[in-house]
């Protein structure tokens, strides 16, 4: 067999079904996934070790599997294998709602990660060795070096590092893709680590495709399946609000002289407030920006439409339908203003300190000290992961995190007198917006910063009681410096896992 | 007036004496001081400043002063300007205990910070001007550049920022010391910041001396007195212990392939199990050691001496009485092992990481999951602050926590179900050590991690009641990933403010 995505090389040998493919994954192995934020995830030979281990649970044989992987993926992979009960044990980031569900019944084993240290710690070897590698590329060059597809994430390591490597070429993804990638192979374990040589979001510093030894891919397999590429969502009044506060705060920043006009490199999340934060960047004064972030969405194309935003560093797409159809088409204009790294170099600690990035990141909640909770639901549940929220909040030149000051139709309040679980810590929590208000906390003490919280992003129905809580505070903590009532601290938590409200 | 420390320049003219020094600084300055954990800072101009602002409050008018260190300093600058109530804010870390008194009482505004961003955070602007800068230097060059003593911290910050510059020139301090410290002019604001090029612990990358605007001198302030240097505590058997199983630890590492047979470049705090841990390492079959850390204590020199250790860079020295003595008499054989840097330097998590630090830090509490509280007792009372060990945790190769079980005769458990404060989040809190084991936590889930901590660090006294928590909360907690009792997390910290004892 051959393929034109599979060209001059002895690979066409190897190209199989996704069910031969899978037939190499044994119970128990460890397995290297592609795919960062719904893009370049395998979708064919998960779903034949889905089935494989479904039928070995059906004859009454157990079969599971640890799964890595850049970031979230898609439901042909973490859906599929959770609904199997094939994943024994997971890292380093997840937003499948049914993976979600057997981790929040404590029936599958999940390791939050910052997803800057997986490629590390996979090197430095106590996670454990890695069997196979599933790797979703857009080509094999005749050369044997592969074309990553729509995200890069940790596949230059799973390569690497496996055993074993299955291939999905997927002809769904554009091959103008090709020459977007820069792929560092200059990362080292120490003592042998130099520095990551970035000093501009757009500096290349590698190659465009993945080198891999031909004698360890033991299967290759032809897809034609599109990304999980959510629709896009327009922004709603609140993300709206939200965005103005925050392009407010960056204008005046630019005005006191402590942001040029260019600003700095942003880093921004996905969603419909980031879009929003996108949308008002659009109309604000700033140029030409830069982004150094992990993932391009759609905003973030129609900045770069709009020449506002001169280039966009990030590990993946995470595009709406349309969006990708519109890049493809425009891959022209694109293709040299996107740069696509490793998730190890584009959430590197040394570069976000160094390139000095605007860090943007919604959250579950913070309490009036600025503590802030991406992951945990009531101190317990989880939602996604940390991801790559602490790289960027603990080296960001500015640290944002936003959010309505509200969820479930008011019943639970974004600010609480304690965070039921601390992701981010006071240090690294410099300014806070909801739809009310943006509260600059850089320089604060703990109980400044309570009252510019309180008075600036809590919901107005929640504010008399979050006054209340930091009044009682003041008069009867053990200490002063960051006044807790210990028996009401979690209270608001108790109540909404009680009563279904924090009221 | 001139004088054998001041030579040959123009500021002998401005030799005076502290009280006229001190007439320099106002009410509501900004003053920057030198120190850093009791070494380097001013010994006489915060005192004479200290009796001015008594004599302004007796006389009926306000004068207070916001204070910037490098980190804790002495009695003669925290101590006598928090005794007369002259303190407004203070920053970055404090270990005065008349100080921590006021910030616990509400009565003086304390910012805790990373001790990696304040240099950066003065640049960037949002902390106000800084009016004065009050240094300790060991000797003035002919050139006008000043010889630094025996802190850098942010001294070099200090001198470019300040509007007026106050120098104590300490001939207390030994002149051996020229030519120790390693004075980077590197660094810079975003977009302008570049690699910082340190690869070895013992990379020499800027100069001797601080440069310094003469036109900026105001004051030149002679001195005798020494640092606050703290006596030597021997390690008890708890120390012992700790130790014991740190080194035991790293050997089965370096045995298992994982770390090399020089380790990684240590980072150790101070006091009584940093010196165990040290005096452990100097029986260890490592060698030749590096250290990459804040302080040079007692134990280092040993180490030093032994040959075990190579080199170590620091910002500050922080010994004995008697190890001070021992060091100035072979400060030939010491000279070119010892290399001190501005804590920017020393602390910055882009080397920190590239030269993967073994990080070593003592904490107030752990929770079950591997949550570290370094910094507030009962969530609320502030203990000195969170200094570097966020630097270091979070970028070291393998970050490590460490305290006895119990403190105040068994009454608290330094493991507890839920921290009363998080300053190290579970993905920075790789090992935790207790005189009764260690529980290496790399790559566990948190249900997994609370099995090792609970088995292997809590107090046999404590660990009944734990598994109880831990056993209830996989059964009711609103989630399982992180399983919590919201109703009872934080009630071992109400029942030690209630009754004395958290039993």
């Amino acid at each position: 067999m051959s393929s034109e995505r599979v060209t001059g090389t002895t690979l066409g040998a190897k190209i199989m079904s996704a069910e031969g493919a899978a037939d190499f994954i044994q119970s128990g192995d460890t397995i290297g996934m592609s795919g960062f934020t719904g893009s370049g995830y395998p979708k064919a030979v998960p779903l034949a070790l889905a089935a494989q281990i479904e039928a070995a649970h059906s004859a009454g044989n157990s079969f599971r599997v640890r799964v890595w992987t850049g970031a979230s993926t898609g439901p042909e992979l973490d859906g599929a294998l959770a609904k199997a009960n094939g994943i024994e044990f997971r890292l380093p980031y997840n937003s499948d709602p049914i993976a979600r569900e057997q981790i929040n019944r404590g029936e599958m084993e999940y390791f939050d990660m910052h997803l800057s240290q997986v490629a590390p710690m996979a090197w430095q070897g106590f996670l454990g060795p890695l069997d196979v590698a599933v790797v979703e590329v857009s080509g094999i060059r005749s050369d044997g070096s592969l074309i990553p597809s729509s995200s890069v994430g940790n596949n230059k390591t799973w390569l690497d590092r496996a055993s074993k490597v299955i291939l999905e070429v997927n002809r769904w993804q554009s091959q103008a893709l090709e020459g977007m990638h820069d792929i560092y192979y200059g990362t080292a374990l120490p003592p042998d680590r130099v520095p990551i040589p970035i000093t501009r979001p757009d500096d290349r510093i590698g190659q465009p495709c993945f080198r891999c030894d031909p004698d360890k891919i033991v299967a290759v397999v032809e897809t034609d399946a599109p990304d999980r590429n959510a629709p896009f969502k327009p922004a709603d009044e609140t993300a709206r609000a939200i965005a103005s506060h925050l392009v407010d705060f960056f204008e005046r920043e630019v005005s006191n002289g402590r942001l040029p006009r260019s600003l700095l490199p942003i880093q921004s999340g996905v969603g419909n407030i980031a879009n929003a934060v996108l949308t008002g960047l659009a109309d604000a004064p700033f140029d030409p920006m830069t982004a150094y972030t992990e993932v391009i969405q759609d905003g973030m194309l129609s900045l770069l439409e709009s020449g506002r935003l001169r280039m966009a560093s990030a590990t993946a797409f995470s595009l709406s339908p349309e969006a990708a159809v519109e890049m493809n088409r425009r891959m022209d204009f694109f293709r040299d203003k996107i740069l696509l790294r490793p998730q190890e170099i584009s959430n590197h600690p040394e570069v976000i300190r160094r390139l000095g990035c605007l860090a943007m990141n919604g959250m579950i909640e913070a309490d009036i000290y600025g503590n802030v909770n991406s992951t945990h639901v009531m101190g317990s549940r989880i939602q996604n992961g940390i991801g790559g929220s602490g790289d960027f909040a603990r080296n960001a030149y500015i640290s944002v995190f936003m959010s309505p000051s509200t969820a479930k139709s008011g019943a639970i309040s974004t600010i609480v007198p304690h965070a039921s679980h601390v992701d981010h810590i006071t240090q690294d929590v410099q300014v806070i917006v909801t739809e009310h208000g943006l509260a600059d906390l850089r320089g604060l003490s703990p109980k400044q910063r309570a009252e510019a919280i309180i008075a600036n992003c809590a919901h107005p129905d929640y504010r008399p009681a979050l006054m209340d809580y930091f009044r009682r505070a003041r008069q009867h903590s053990y200490g002063q410096q960051t006044p807790t009532l210990l028996d009401e601290a979690l209270s608001w938590h108790r109540r909404f896992v009680e009563t279904g409200s924090m009221r």
